[in-house]
């Protein structure tokens, strides 16, 4: 029976790396459907991706594919699957509502377990895609208590990534400690410019003429993580920063998805603080 | 004679102010060929820039708009004219090199008096277009001293705006306090993200996915002043630094040649530290 | 009690119509909010919009202005309002879909009064959002027949504009003449380019980096109507024509949405077979 | 002594051609410094790119990838060396003048062997970088007459492409079959938007929103050869013809250096009527 399967490799960089794998493939006989490598200069580490179809044993084409590879080999044979996400939300509906018609239309191979939210806001808009809408109000509890509320929450789902999607508030580095490299957040900027709070605000009073967004991993530095995608488009002077915060809703929610898309398809590799989209 | 002016109205807002000044073009009975306004709602303040043409006495027309105008209001009549920049470079020839080709191509309506450099690199480039090449090297002098040096030359020639180049050197304040609005930059990044010394390397080591270029009036505040441009470009994993360095360049020379067009042009008030441009 | 109203001018171009306008709005006491004019020189024609405020009777303005306009000016007055729509559409829902978020958010200032479509796909979607789905389908119908059973139903409704968010049929020319300026098509392409039938097939077959979409009021002629707004993105050699179809879905959308919110916010002139949009 | 060559491979494509190919380079204890490759689904085509480095002879390096590849396989073992282009213009100087920057510069790795032209107008920019400036004129000869004498002309030089910056002749046939994917012109539109003469004013009349250029190779049909690089900016009612044909010169230069740049590099196939750009 006809398989697939995307095979990631990150490791040290070597002499016949792209020759001692794509041995292992055409000895079992595999079709490369697609491959992309790249050798970062700096670390002297070595990426690739391939999506290889034909008839195999994933754990047999991992232990012969570990052979070749150096000692240390990060290896991935991930069997093309459904990926399932809880979304954290605050109040804007432009980022959730566009994940929702791309998971509605099956543009989006996911599952949302869950949205879950500090504001009630968004809870009527969740129900009419028959989505589990989850309330925690901080009120009365510290940044500690209500996380950890949300965590209660996430132990009771099953998922592979969290997606902020306009979530307002800031996590701890206990919470992000806990889902390294499966959170990802979109800012609206393009970062590292206005970092933190208001951004449209930040870049109305700077008198920018492009305003951006960012999608990126959240590590435990505040806007400072792995950067998967980023846009911008242009203003100028007749915005005010509302006019920008709504031209920028668009960026947001693109570059967004587009994130998304990246990550559900395996077609990116965390380098230290940057990122190998392919 | 038919003659044709750049009127630059720059005062507080209030009612009938369109009405007002336009009645003034009317009962002289000039055209209207073009015309912008923009109220600033936070500072409460009018700008408008109107092309007039007809016959009519530059000095008159000032008097009777002067007349209907609040009190402190900025009001320039300019008759179009072929302006004059001095052009600040150290080794880069690619932002220069475009500024020569259309200035050749008359395509910058622009007398270039001298290009003044600390290097000695681009004099044979300069030299090509019968441009006077000042070469004032820094050795051995203190910042204070080389910018008295530029001082003297300067003080020879006679120029409207001076256009900093990829002029690698950072301009003392008292440098910057002399030419108010006078100094345009080309900074290589899209600020404020990576302000200050090589943003290509900056951003590589963010690893962000766009980079940029802006053009802005040098203030007194490092990369501060009022932006006039900005545009940015992808980039992806495969860009090294210099890759990004190069490709960068086409960025920025196009950024600096709309900057000096849009200032050439009279199309640019300075508002704070923002800029409307009509 | 302040009112708001907007005000549109397309006239013959005449010396003093800025003068004369803005006499009347001073003279009622009322503030300009926003402000702007354009004069095509090939035409021969004056464009105004003037946003006001203040006391005043919609009637009285008008005839204030029509007395100062040259004969057979067009002159709206309109107090803003919230407008309504009609979506065609047929099996595709991403441009529907983004329609519906934004009117669920209030992001756009419309009442969506039904969808019609020659499919049943989308009843769901539309259901979700507790707005009409009327599915008129084509079997056993000619296209006129087909129109007919459309325009029945059309005449139950009240509406300012139909928006075909991916209506995969042709309008017949006797349709699209009961709607002047009225139908407001997304194509799938960077008009003029890849006119007709699948555009990105086209597309993919001509070997083109960029691919892009346009919103458009529908005339007669195929894809050849007045264009409101139109964006481009960048592909490679990687993308089949399934590719560009998926990445296009992001273009088309916002440019769809960019161009409703144009329309509706009355910012849009139609001159000849282009606009002007202030 | 270390040296370094560009493979590239285009054949059918079959199972095991990475690792045939990677094994010649192992076994021949070569350094993959760079490798893209690509399968055209459609046609069924393999295609790719290696840069690689060690101690090899170039002849023998052919002589054992033949052996891997299937029949009819094109192979090129290129060592990377500085190209040779003629590149005709007519009187614009924008597109001339940025490559002639970019020679100057060292940024193009390129030899400017002449450039010819059906005008004189440009013999003074030429001049200033002192390469020989060819003035044909057309003035009574029939096309194919002026063709022979730019012919006779080319036969006394050596050169790798021709680059047509701004001709503004249509190429016979016969010429353009002496050239094969040897010719690269900038054509001021995003093709297949407006062929022909004057898109500018084509765009201006159909009222598009958005204006490009493209580059691609010149095949004996107007303006629909394989298509090199492409890119596009935004424009609005305020532009006239003349003004989209003004800041059309950035997009055009641009993307005829970015095109010029991807062939002196050896990054690109044609594949049909399609291009493929590593």
């Amino acid at each position: 029976m006809e398989q697939k399967a995307r095979v990631l490799i990150d490791c040290e960089d070597q002499k016949g790396l792209v020759y001692k794998i794509s041995k292992v493939f055409f000895e079992k006989n595999l079709n490369i459907e697609n491959n992309r490598e790249f050798v970062d200069s700096d670390s002297g580490k070595f990426f690739m991706r391939s999506v290889v179809s034909g008839q195999f044993c994933s754990k047999k084409l991992r232990e012969e594919l570990i052979e070749v590879l150096p000692q240390h080999a990060n290896l991935q044979v991930i069997e093309p699957n459904r990926k399932k996400i809880v979304i954290f939300v605050t109040k804007e509906a432009h980022a959730l509502g566009d994940i929702l018609i791309r998971y509605d239309d099956g543009e989006l191979d996911v599952d949302i377990e869950a949205v879950i939210s500090n504001h009630d806001t968004l809870r009527e808009l969740v129900r009419r895609f028959d989505i589990p809408f989850i309330h925690i109000p901080t009120e009365g509890l510290s940044r500690e208590e209500h996380e950890e509320v949300v965590v209660e929450q996430l132990d009771k789902l099953e998922f592979d990534y969290i997606v902020l999607a306009k979530y307002m508030r800031i996590l701890n580095s206990s919470f992000v400690a806990k889902f390294p490299k499966k959170i990802i957040n979109i800012h609206h900027s393009f970062l590292p410019a206005f970092v933190g709070a208001n951004p449209y605000k930040q870049a109305y009073e700077r008198g920018v003429k492009i305003i951006g967004a960012t999608a990126h991993f959240v590590t435990d530095e505040l806007d400072e993580g792995p950067i998967i995608a980023q846009d911008t488009i242009n203003v100028n002077h007749r915005f005010d920063w509302k006019d920008m915060q709504n031209a920028g809703k668009d960026v947001e929610k693109v570059v967004l998805s587009r994130a998304l898309k990246i990550v559900l398809n395996d077609r990116i590799f965390v380098n230290g603080n940057k990122t190998i989209v392919f």
